[in-house]
């Protein structure tokens, strides 16, 4: 692949996204209480690193997903963006962590445990400690049930960043059945939504959040999500002169190394992919009480949020550079509702 | 450490397990259908490895944990102890993948996948696609709910497993809080008793299995029978004079090498849990409805039947040496009801 190429060049085709969007009126008086937290969290070194943690936007985000939360909560599950954007930046995506699994693993493995314990079990890292005192949150304003599913959803992203980590390590892309199912669970979209039902408050019913068409449609949106952040982050690092591991990488890594037909294909999973989520939400809705349907609709809002948050907002080298206006795509790249024919996802499309 | 030592010089006190035991019937025709599926999984390459899975004796394992469990869920869960004992055999404590992080994690999160995925996602890898055809019994014979308990359950003993690969791969012993941690998720004890459910048929209420109560319960039931398992291994390994990360090579790389302290410091720890778990069941158990109970007494089943099992039940080097009649311990090694100091766990005595 050529390193010189531009983000202009690739002619990205607009996104594709009929859903309402929404944004939590909080989100600015939370964003401060949120920058108070990071400022005493011990996660930044310096000037560069805080600016980079507080460029995330973590409540502009969650706000995007939960436009209902109260104050508390939405500061709650914003903090984990934040943390969660700062954990990715310095230890998964780049590191010392990111290409030694051996380290990272047990790492991330004490990260998780003080997830999990009441009690400081945080051994002195920083990420550890912070992240206990948004689990500390999350208890106090969750049910044991929601408390319980997103640290399982917590667990699942670490081990698909532990996977990632590893082909990191020896430098090997994966074709794209491996990457979907990696990037399923390193995007970080399970705990992303498992927030969903602290922000709201509302349980929902076990029977519910079990049920094969609720565990499609969350991994449906969270692939969805992954996938718009694949095109933001190349395009980005595209002009930085450096890509990842992506879907545009693993596709040219399978074509050959032509572009275009990459960026054509990714657009066309994505959309199948989409519509489908689109297709049996709306079959699912009326089955299920109204935490349930709050759940499905935080699914919708966080992947037009998450398409907007990325369409807009920094992360990028230059956070003062002024972000072109969003023009969405009229219809989808791949209007079919054909199964995609990789094994670990096409079972959506039986349900 | 002297590698000259034999497991009868350690002295080991007999154990505390003043728990009542059972088997279930149907065990030795259950058995007989597990041999028949060992023989079509693809899972042994030779007739020195079928005796070696066969004779981790799965179904008379979990027919001590599930006593009532019919023949069909007996069967379902047999099956998959046989495997996760091939598995861990070949692949986690032993084998080309054990000490490769790199290569571990992504093998085991394709296996943990096909697990996930109703639709055949094994990509040609035995363990997957014998995994995978648990899953499906499992499906077929539990509610979504205790599949998808059992599916987290199973990520967590995997990410255990990643972990003790890393610390093999760095040649690195832990000390006792990370061992402790470590080994609460790769003893695989969490889809043990994550099987409990599937076996019953019942369900037990979201708001009863993710109570911290019956979480602790679960761990506690988890650091109780791997430490027991930890003394039958280090026992059969110094024999074989091969010892691996356990509670008592920990305790001797702290303790300087003294065996003798590391057994009774073994045995202390291991009875102040495990009374732990029983002061808190009998406390927890009248607030939780019957499926719940039923859940609490397969802990307690899980306990003494994994003591039994292992104590009496081959994986020796010679399957054909009788084993030792069993001789209880009458009073536990340690009474008090004081946290043990660890941080992971301490918080088991604030409930």
């Amino acid at each position: 692949m050529e390193r010189t190429r531009t983000a202009a060049d690739l002619e990205f085709p607009p996104l594709y996204c009929p859903l309402e969007p929404a944004t939590n009126p909080a989100a600015p008086r939370v964003e401060r209480r949120a920058v108070a937290w990071l400022d005493e969290s011990g996660l930044w070194a310096d000037a560069r690193e805080r600016a980079k943690i507080i460029g995330s936007r973590g409540a502009d985000f969650f706000a995007r997903f939960a436009p209902g939360a109260d104050d508390d909560r939405l500061l709650a599950t914003a903090l984990w963006v934040y943390w969660g954007f700062a954990f990715h930046d310095g230890r998964c995506d780049t590191g010392h962590f990111s290409i030694r699994p051996a380290e990272f693993v047990p790492m991330a493995a004490r990260v998780q445990r003080a997830l999990e314990c009441p009690a400081p079990a945080a051994r002195g890292d920083a990420y550890a400690v912070a992240l206990q005192d948004i689990g500390a949150r999350f208890r106090r304003l969750g049910t044991p049930v929601q408390f319980q599913r997103f640290v399982a959803a917590h667990r699942a992203w670490l081990t698909g960043v532990m996977w990632q980590v590893s082909f990191q390590a020896r430098r090997h892309m994966p074709d794209l059945e491996d990457y979907v199912t990696m990037r399923l669970h390193s995007a970080g979209g399970a705990p992303t939504y498992a927030m969903l039902e602290i922000a709201h408050g509302a349980e929902v019913p076990a029977a519910e959040m079990d049920a094969p068409a609720v565990r499609a449609l969350t991994e449906m949106a969270i692939l969805t999500a992954a996938l718009d952040d694949d095109r933001h982050s190349f395009a980005r690092e595209v002009d930085v002169g450096r890509t990842d591991q992506n879907i545009y990488t693993v596709l040219l890594d399978q074509n050959g190394g032509d572009v275009r037909t990459a960026v054509r294909t990714a657009a066309r999973l994505r959309d199948r992919v989409f519509l489908r989520f689109l297709r049996l939400r709306e079959r699912t809705r009326p089955g299920l009480g109204e935490a349930g349907r709050a759940y499905l609709d935080g699914l919708a809002y966080g992947i037009r949020g998450n398409a907007e948050w990325g369409l807009r907002t920094p992360r990028r080298p230059d956070p003062d550079e002024p972000s072109a206006p969003v023009v969405w795509a009229e219809r989808p790249a791949d209007p079919g509702d054909e199964p995609v024919p990789l094994p670990s996802i096409s079972w959506w499309w039986d349900l």
